[in-house]
C-alpha cells in the first residue's frame, strides 16, 4: 500500500482551523490571520503537502499535459520533433508524456487508453507504420480531447496535421539529379502504408515526367525487402545507374556499401541522395545529400496548433504541409 | 469541458437494472442472466464505456504505468535503453510513461511530480548532468512508489542502480592503447557532476599506472570546453600524441576532425577509442574503436529489478554494474 498522502484535513486538524480556512491560507481568498497563514503554509511545507492532482484536475479540468506517441527514437528525426514540441509546451508550462509505439498499432491503441486515463489535455501522435484502424484516435476527439497528428497522413482520420511536404522534397531530389545529367536513376522505396512513401515515390515519377524521362519498374527497389542489399547489386549490375534517391538516409547507406563492393565511385559514376538529414549523413564518406525536413520546426508547429485547441476548441482544424530543403553534399559532384 | 464519459450507472438505467448488476455483467462473478449480461455487454461496447481509471486505480491501487526519465533521445545509448526497458515491461502489460530531463535538474523534478500525479507504479530515471538536489527522488521512495537509477550513480541518494562498469570500460581501452605501444595518450573527459565521467578518468589513469605512464595535466582535456577543437589541436600539436581516449563515440570524432586538419593519420600516427559504440562509429572512416556499454541490457536489469519491487516492496535494494566490451575497428592498428 501506498503512504497515504498529506491532505487539508490533516493539516487543519494541526493546526486546529476547519479544511476550509488551510484551503484559503494555501490558495489565497478569504480572512485568514497573517500569522495562521504562515504557520499553515509552514506546516503544509513541513509534511510534504501537494495538492491532490486527481481533486485538482477534477476542479479546474485540466492536467497541463500532453501526450506525445511516437514510433521510435533511434531516427535523429524524432528526437528533433521532439526538441521542437518541447520548445512550445515547456514554455507553456505543459509537460509532456511520450509513449512509443515501435511501429505496432495495439502498441500505439493502449498508449491512446493510457494517455487519456493519465488525463492529458491532448495528444500528439505520428500513427504507426501497419494502420488499419483508427477507432482510437476518432475516440481522442470524442472525448473532447484535441489531437494533432504528425509527419504522416492518412485519408482515414480527419485530424488536424502538421506534415512535411514529401512530394516536393522528393521532386526536387530526383529533379537536381535530372539536372546534372543523371538519366537513370534507381529509388529505394520507403515502408508500405505510409503516406510519405507513396508521396516521396509520386515526387521521384513527376521530376523523371518533368526530364522526359520514362519510369522504370524495375528501378524502383523495396527498402523493406530482406535481400535489398542483393536487389541493389543486381540493379546497379544490370542497368547503367548513375543516380540514387533513397527513402531515408539510412537506405542510401545501403548504395553506399554495395557501390564500394562493385568499385562503382560516388559521386563521380554515381550520385546519391537520401532522405532525412541524419547527423550521420555528415560523417560519412562522401558526406550524404539528403532533403530536410525541418522536423524540429514541423515538432514545434503541431504544438502550436494544440495549444490554440486546448485554449479554444471551436477553432477550425488547420492541415499544414511545410517545405523541405535539399541539402547538396559530396555524394554530388 | 471534457464530454461526460459512460458510466456503469448510464448503462443500468438504459438495460433498467442496477448498477451493480451492470458491474457483475461487466467484470464476471454473482448471479446475471446470460441475456441480460450480453445485453449489458452489447451497450457497454456501444456506448464506448470503458472502466473509469481513477476509480478502477483506487481500488486496485495500480495503473500498470511505469514512468522513465531520461536525459534526452539523441545519443543511441539513451533508445537502446529504453528498448531494454520495453523488453521486459511490455510482456509485463506495463505501459511506460516517458519525460525527457533534457539535462536539466528542474525540469527532472517536475517529471517526476508529473509522474506521481499519473500514479505510476514505479520510476527508472537517469539523474540529469546538473544534479545538486535529490529530495524529488527521495520523495518518490518516501511515497512508496519504487526508483530503480540507471546510469548515472550519486552517494547523494540510495536507491536501486543499474549502471555500467565505467572503470573498467575506461581501463580495458586505455590498457590497450598501451599494450599496442602508445605512451602519450590524450583523453578527453565528459561533463563535471557526472560519476561516469569520474570513473572513466579514473580508469584512464590506472591503466597508465599499470604500464608505468606518468599521468599528465596536459593530456586530460575538458570536453564540454568551448574552445575544445582548439585544445584538441594544440595538444596534438605541442605533445607526441599516439593515443587518445574519448568520454563519448562524439567526442572522439571531435579529433578525427582535428587529425585529419593537422594530417595526422589515424591509426597509423594517432590511435583512437571512444565510447558508447554509437552507430556512427560503424559508418565513419576509419571505423571508431569504442567500448559497448550494453545499453539494451542495462534497461532490461533496471525494469526486471522494478517489477520485482513493484511485486515485492520488500526485497533488499540490488546494485548491479554491468561489465563493457572493448569493440577494436579500424582506428587502431
Amino acid at each position: 500500500m501506498k503512504k497515504k498522502r498529506t491532505n487539508i484535513s490533516d493539516i487543519a486538524k494541526a493546526v486546529q482551523v476547519t479544511p476550509s480556512t488551510v484551503s484559503r491560507a494555501l490558495n489565497g481568498g478569504g480572512k485568514v490571520s497573517e500569522k495562521k497563514k504562515q504557520e499553515i503554509i509552514s506546516l503544509a511545507k513541513k509534511l510534504g503537502y501537494r495538492p491532490n492532482p486527481i481533486a485538482k484536475s477534477l476542479l479546474e479540468n485540466r492536467t497541463n499535459t500532453i501526450g506525445l506517441i511516437i514510433p521510435e527514437f533511434t531516427h535523429h528525426f524524432y528526437s528533433r520533433m521532439l526538441a521542437g514540441i518541447e520548445s512550445i509546451t515547456s514554455n507553456s508550462g505543459y509537460q509532456l508524456l511520450i509513449c512509443t509505439s515501435n511501429e505496432d498499432q495495439s502498441q500505439e491503441i493502449k498508449s491512446i487508453y493510457t494517455l487519456l486515463d493519465a488525463r492529458v489535455d491532448g495528444v500528439i501522435a505520428t500513427i504507426s507504420k501497419v494502420n488499419d484502424t483508427f477507432g482510437h484516435l476518432q475516440e481522442v476527439m470524442d472525448n473532447d480531447t484535441p489531437l494533432v497528428l504528425v509527419d504522416r497522413f492518412s485519408e482515414e482520420i480527419e485530424a488536424p496535421y502538421v506534415i512535411s511536404d514529401d512530394f516536393q522534397g522528393a521532386f526536387s531530389a530526383v529533379d537536381h539529379l535530372c539536372q546534372i545529367g543523371c538519366r537513370k536513376i534507381v529509388h529505394i522505396k520507403g515502408p508500405d502504408n505510409l503516406s510519405t512513401t507513396f508521396n516521396r515515390l509520386m515526387g521521384y515519377k513527376e521530376a523523371l515526367r518533368k526530364h522526359e524521362i520514362e519510369w522504370e519498374e524495375d528501378l524502383v527497389l523495396e527498402g523493406s525487402n530482406p535481400d535489398l542489399e542483393e536487389q541493389i547489386k543486381s540493379c546497379l549490375e544490370t542497368n547503367l545507374v548513375d543516380g540514387a534517391f533513397a527513402y531515408s538516409d539510412y537506405l542510401a547507406f545501403e548504395i553506399y556499401k554495395v557501390a564500394s563492393q562493385l568499385k562503382i565511385h560516388i559521386p563521380d559514376q554515381l550520385a546519391v541522395i537520401g532522405y532525412a538529414d541524419e547527423p550521420i549523413s555528415t560523417y560519412i564518406t562522401p558526406t550524404l545529400s539528403t532533403v530536410n525536413q525541418q522536423p524540429f520546426e514541423m515538432g514545434a508547429k503541431a504544438a502550436q496548433i494544440l495549444l490554440n485547441q486546448i485554449e479554444n476548441p471551436e477553432i477550425p482544424r488547420e492541415f499544414v504541409s511545410l517545405p523541405t530543403e535539399l541539402i547538396i553534399r559530396k555524394s554530388i559532384r
